[in-house]
């Protein structure tokens, strides 16, 4: 059952389906920054943009859950080659997770414009969205290159990504308290604040999985935690 | 390779991941319930018992992934027991996924204990997670027995899902508005409110992967949705 015949299909089929991981990345990257500049600029036309072109991340999923259950039934992987065919099934429906809140952060962008601004956060949420998808874009790189090294820096920088969010949700406490117009907005925009938090999460899930892949085992699941506002006030 | 001994371990495969759903539903439903009840209750105790009560959760999505691939690899199911065993997974990780929700809700309670108590939103909280909860419950029965009828039902419960949700939002907003002590308390109160709305979502998605695996076909995804605290303020 080993011939070179057969290995050499696997492959084949595994690229093909990689090739979709990263389109997918791409589109899901391109939704997660345009999401947040709709709401930086405004910009109602963007944001419908971004939740209409969920759809092709959707159908991309799809597709790699169809191929991936062929090459299993076709090729009966063995069991390092299964890990890759699962771990890269776990990643993508990471992906469309991350594709999920960039439409949820969209959806709200019309109601955001029809309310006051709060002006100070709009620059902490750029931050931090630029930094999710430089996790995201990491990701997706080691698991393509088998990376170790570059996974788990990107498990690291998870910390800076709820550290963020922690600082942010306090400011909009202290806006939404100072003055009570701020509240609905307030609310809103925690709710994009907590959905780029969990983006970071769904990079680090990304990596988590590129090194089961390489290594065989998860990183422990205990590593330190850093959103605090759900223990803390 | 279609011979009658192969079929039917097939199936006493399937039976054997099945009854883990059947398992992992029952701890995610209990979770669900326990975790509004800390909250009502203000017990920290019960909100750390289900904190901890999530691994088990998490093992057993762990386990069915392991399983099912070993089912595909061993016994190459055609088209129809393919797409049983791709569903089974989708509802599994809806499980997952949902008593993950269940563990954030748990993870809020020791911040709300040391907040000033918002009471008339607490039977609105508890109300939403019994339904949603049920929502669950037949989801899973509809997968188990392969019952369209009951998934076709579990799908049109999630619209008053969202209309309570969109209720809760409102009256939070209002008590933030009325009483500046009450804005922190709100923010994670609407957090918890929308944890739950989004278990209807993953209840509803059990019930939709039931529809595919019974017909092929995955219910149109344009049904309409009534989460309106994203479109209007």
């Amino acid at each position: 059952m080993n011939s070179p015949h057969i290995v050499s299909s696997f492959d084949s089929d595994l690229e093909a389906i990689q090739a979709h991981v990263v389109r997918m990345a791409g589109l899901v990257e391109d939704a997660v920054r345009k999401s947040v500049r709709a709401l930086s600029d405004r910009d109602v036309a963007l944001a419908k943009q971004v939740r209409e072109g969920d759809r092709a991340i959707d159908e991309l999923e799809e597709l790699i859950k169809v191929e991936t259950a062929q090459v299993i039934a076709l090729r009966a992987p063995a069991a390092i080659d299964l890990r890759v065919v699962l771990a890269t099934l776990a990643i993508s429906n990471n992906l469309e997770r991350c594709g999920d809140y960039a439409k949820n952060i969209a959806k709200r962008t019309p109601t955001l414009v029809d309310l006051p601004q709060i002006r100070e956060t709009q620059g902490a949420l750029n931050r931090m969205e630029a930094m999710v998808r430089e996790m995201l874009s990491d990701a997706t790189d080691s698991y393509i290159h088998r990376d170790v090294e570059r996974a788990t820096q990107v498990i690291a920088r998870d910390v800076d990504a709820d550290e963020m969010y922690n600082n942010l949700f306090r400011s909009l406490l202290t806006h939404m308290m100072e003055d009570p117009r701020n509240i609905a907005a307030g609310m809103h925009l925690h709710f994009i604040a907590k959905n780029i938090e969990r983006m970071g999460d769904l990079a680090t899930a990304i990596a988590e999985q590129t090194i089961y892949l390489v290594t065989g085992e998860l990183p422990d699941e205990d590593r330190p935690k850093s959103d605090v506002t759900a223990t803390e006030s």
